[in-house]
């Protein structure tokens, strides 16, 4: 058995891999354009910034390792232009000799990868404005850097390639300004919480522009000139463009490999295309959501290497099965964390769900052992209590936090699940009931209990419509003094249960504290006290103010 | 309804506030005959140590918080000297006025936790052997080495109090010997873990007695010696005593409350005794495993708060029932983290599962972002193939990988969902595969792919025990040469296809490499060959130099 593999990153490499170890005999050949191979396309941004100091440790691996450690032959600098899917043959290009052959195969990996979207703009091409996707586009980046020497930057785009080499490039010292089209940073997660990251870059002194696009990028190094959509011109040494990836898939295309409804390749849990000895996995290769069974289209090195050891095995006769992705992510920007997972509020509701948020502020430790404070937000099902999907900012314990969602999100937890789960206390690790337990108590007591939440976003529509609505902070006068909800009126906590005569148990109340906490607790003492509608507005002024920005 | 808690620490205030929030009329009230209520337990250790600097941050709640907050009247220093079960009546003693009266109640909480236990030995009673349980026990211990600056001390007891205070005690300079019945630290953990945990223990300057104990204590301050059961003599300044606690429940079991086969009050899912209206939680009440369904006692603060919430919650109506635990530990040492869920090896033999072993040695992130290596021990069900239990052994990133094992085991895992989990990677925060995908994958291959593992400790008995086992070591040379298990012959993995035809196929073979992989690839070269019988020493050499120390 020959098998070919087109692609030598992650996804190829894993499939070559894994095929070896299921089969000792088959032929296994993997050509890839690129001079580097293997190499962790993640660790590219701290490779600029200097926390990778030696570009090897990013491309630990080359041709030969391959030969010797799993008999796989990888021929660099080797271009594929056609595939003939029903003959089962390639023409390949070296790129070196700029010799073309034929190759044959009995069964095709197609790892193609994805590349950076060049936006249609007058000046994309001047040779100062680079990209991030590949080892050499990065070495292009730092050989800039060091001949150029430059002061400012402008970086198009903050997903989070935009806003890992924000943080890189403000560590070389340079100025940087992000430009975004949407009103948000990281558009695929929800405004609500982008806000604690845009709040966050503005005190680390990143410029931020949202709601504006690069119309053309004009004059020469050093005068180089971004013009936005808006009119806005700002003066730069260097553009880094980040607007997001494409998957590579003309040469599949042309050969009549199906592509999915996201432009990615199609395939099946077994990593087939339409023809069913080519597979696909991953950048090129389309996804699908755990959660609705939709097709959607999320490159990540994880799930590169997650298809890739599927196809592997599934080509060699396995019993492999890609089950879907949550989309789980993670970064860092400077000392924050963003990690999510699942759906967000605004998918969530575009895919039909009736949804209950919650916001839940807690330490990631206990606080006197130095604990920190991240922000929770949770999408939850109302119709069947289910776990939708989590986004969380923080700085300590994000990581731990997301991982525990995706995962019981995965086996289809409840929210109710959630405080039985027998997580590990101790005080430098967590709290004795954890942040993922908490998150689980409040959307239970929202969706089960009647202890229903309120976002910002909601009480401020509200009331501008006209409801009427009494809002009760319950914190004590000297923080309501310093800044509240407009509307509220201050019953602190310890008063509320003698004032409770003079209120009427008809109108819709809101409660609120700080965080949430003592809002809740409010909250309680109204409903048992027979209040018909009593919301608590979930995370508390703190997110409120936030949401207020 | 009048609610009357005795204990005023995780469990008992925890109910008082799940009970308050379902119920504003009740009646609460909560007797405890300590000082300090609601107190962190598990942060004392640090607050001897001096990392935690203030009292107030481990005690921050009081009886005036209590009754502000909650509604709920706390008396300190009352002790319950007699539970009248049938008649629903306490007799309390009021410990400063030394008056005693009747309390009635229509429901009762019995949350009167643990207390150390303090072994039958000569001199056990002296000034300077001192416990850690309570804030006043951790009060006596500071005030202790402020009036005496002793210089060096014995800890009796190797659990994760025993282990804490050894790192607290030496940053306070002092010079620890720790002393262990059992021929391990830490004795619920399997030996082949803890021994990483004593190797370190030793490289900090820890000196560690174990299968020893303590005989007696003799002498006064400061010329005191411990004299071990062994005849050894240690001389001290001061005694530890950190041996276990043991639940109180002398008041409950003298009312006719019914206790379990672990000695601890018996409660039902609803955390009910026998008399349904009387109700346990905490430290004092028995627990049961989620695998097993076993009864178990394992006294821990996350479990207390968890018990207490669930008591509050069904004396007041609430349909919460407790699910059992999985006994999840975690603590640190130092620099070191151990973490633990699920049955040990030891556990699962007694319980009678057919074991799959694993031992998995990974970094916690990408290794050029400065991963840090952590020793995974992984234990499943060679029928069902679920997991049963996990104890690692690291540095960053330990907490993280427990509470993911211990939310897949909740949901009743197979090892080989685990490589299925979207977790989150980026370089700071993991590696593409994350260990617990890697861990799944392992235990996946060996029980459901024909990837046989053998541990160290098997393959010493098997060789020992006569068999004929073709070792190999698939290292390059000159690690060979470092080092290797003593029957090994070295066949580096590149040379390994060329050298087939020499072996004899139906010879039980084990392969090994420095952590695993290797040995694994080699395996899956001489399986795919026709070899009849191969396995891979789990951990390689690294973890097999290990466990021959």
């Amino acid at each position: 058995m020959k098998i070919v593999i087109i692609g030598a990153v992650a996804g190829g490499t894993s499939a070559a891999a894994k095929a070896r170890r299921n089969n000792e005999e088959a032929e296994i050949i993997i050509f890839d354009k690129d001079k580097d191979i293997s190499y962790s396309g993640c660790g590219l941004p701290y490779y600029i910034g200097k926390k990778v100091k030696d570009r090897i440790e990013l491309v630990p691996r080359n041709a030969a390792f391959f030969k010797k450690k799993y008999n796989v032959d990888v021929f660099t600098e080797h271009e594929i232009i056609d595939i003939d899917a029903v003959g089962k043959k390639l023409t390949v290009k070296n790129l070196i000799t700029e010799e073309v052959f034929i190759q044959d195969f009995d069964k095709l990996v197609i790892s193609t990868g994805a590349r950076s979207v060049i936006p249609n703009i007058p000046g994309v091409n001047r040779e100062n404005v680079l990209y991030l996707r590949n080892v050499q586009s990065a070495d292009r980046i730092k050989t800039f850097i060091n001949e150029n020497n430059p002061k400012k930057t402008v970086i198009v785009g903050s997903g989070f390639i935009g806003l890992e080499m924000t943080e890189n490039l403000k560590a070389l010292g340079i100025d940087v300004t992000v430009v975004e089209l949407a009103l948000q940073v990281m558009p695929p997660l929800d405004k609500d919480m982008t806000i604690y990251i845009e709040e966050y870059l503005g005190k680390k002194g990143v410029n931020l522009v949202l709601g504006d696009s690069v119309a053309a990028i004009e004059g020469e190094l050093p005068n180089t000139k971004v013009v936005l959509s808006s009119g806005k011109i700002i003066e730069t040494d260097f553009v880094i463009m980040a607007v997001g990836i494409r998957p590579n898939i003309e040469i599949a295309q042309n050969a009549g490999i199906e592509l999915g409804a996201t432009g990615a390749i199609k395939a099946n849990s077994k990593m087939q295309t339409n023809f069913d000895y080519i597979y696909a996995c991953g950048d090129c290769a389309e996804s699908y959501s755990l959660i609705t069974g939709k097709n959607i289209y999320r490159p990540l090195g994880s799930t590169a290497n997650k298809t890739g050891r599927i196809v592997g095995d599934s080509i060699t006769g396995g019993s492999l099965e890609f089950r879907g992705i949550l989309g789980t992510g993670i970064f860092k920007v400077f000392d924050l964390v963003v990690a999510y997972t699942g759906l967000s509020e605004k998918e969530a509701i575009k895919e039909g769900y009736g949804v209950v948020i919650c916001y839940n502020i807690k330490p990631d430790k206990a606080v006197y052992y130095g604990g920190e404070e991240m922000t929770i937000k949770a999408v939850a099902d109302k119709n069947t209590g289910k776990l939708l999907g989590v986004q969380i900012v923080g700085t300590s314990g994000v990581d731990k936090r997301i991982d525990v969602f995706a995962t019981a999100i995965t086996f289809g937890a409840k929210v109710e699940d959630l405080f039985h789960l027998d997580l590990a206390y101790a005080p430098p690790f967590s709290t004795t009931k954890d942040p993922v337990m908490y998150t689980g108590m409040i959307l239970d007591n929202a969706i089960n209990k009647g202890r229903e939440l309120i976002t910002p976003e909601e009480l401020k529509t509200r009331i501008e419509n006209g409801e009427k609505i009494k809002v009760i902070d319950t914190r004590v006068t000297k923080q309501y003094e310093v800044g509240h909800v407009e509307e509220a009126e201050n019953i602190p906590q310890d008063k509320i249960r003698k004032d409770l005569e003079n209120f009427d148990k008809e109108q819709i109340t809101v409660t609120y504290c700080n965080k949430g906490v003592t809002g809740n607790a409010v909250q309680n003492i109204l409903i048992n006290n027979k209040f018909k509608k009593v919301y608590n507005l979930s995370g508390g002024f703190k997110n409120y103010k936030t949401q207020s920005k």
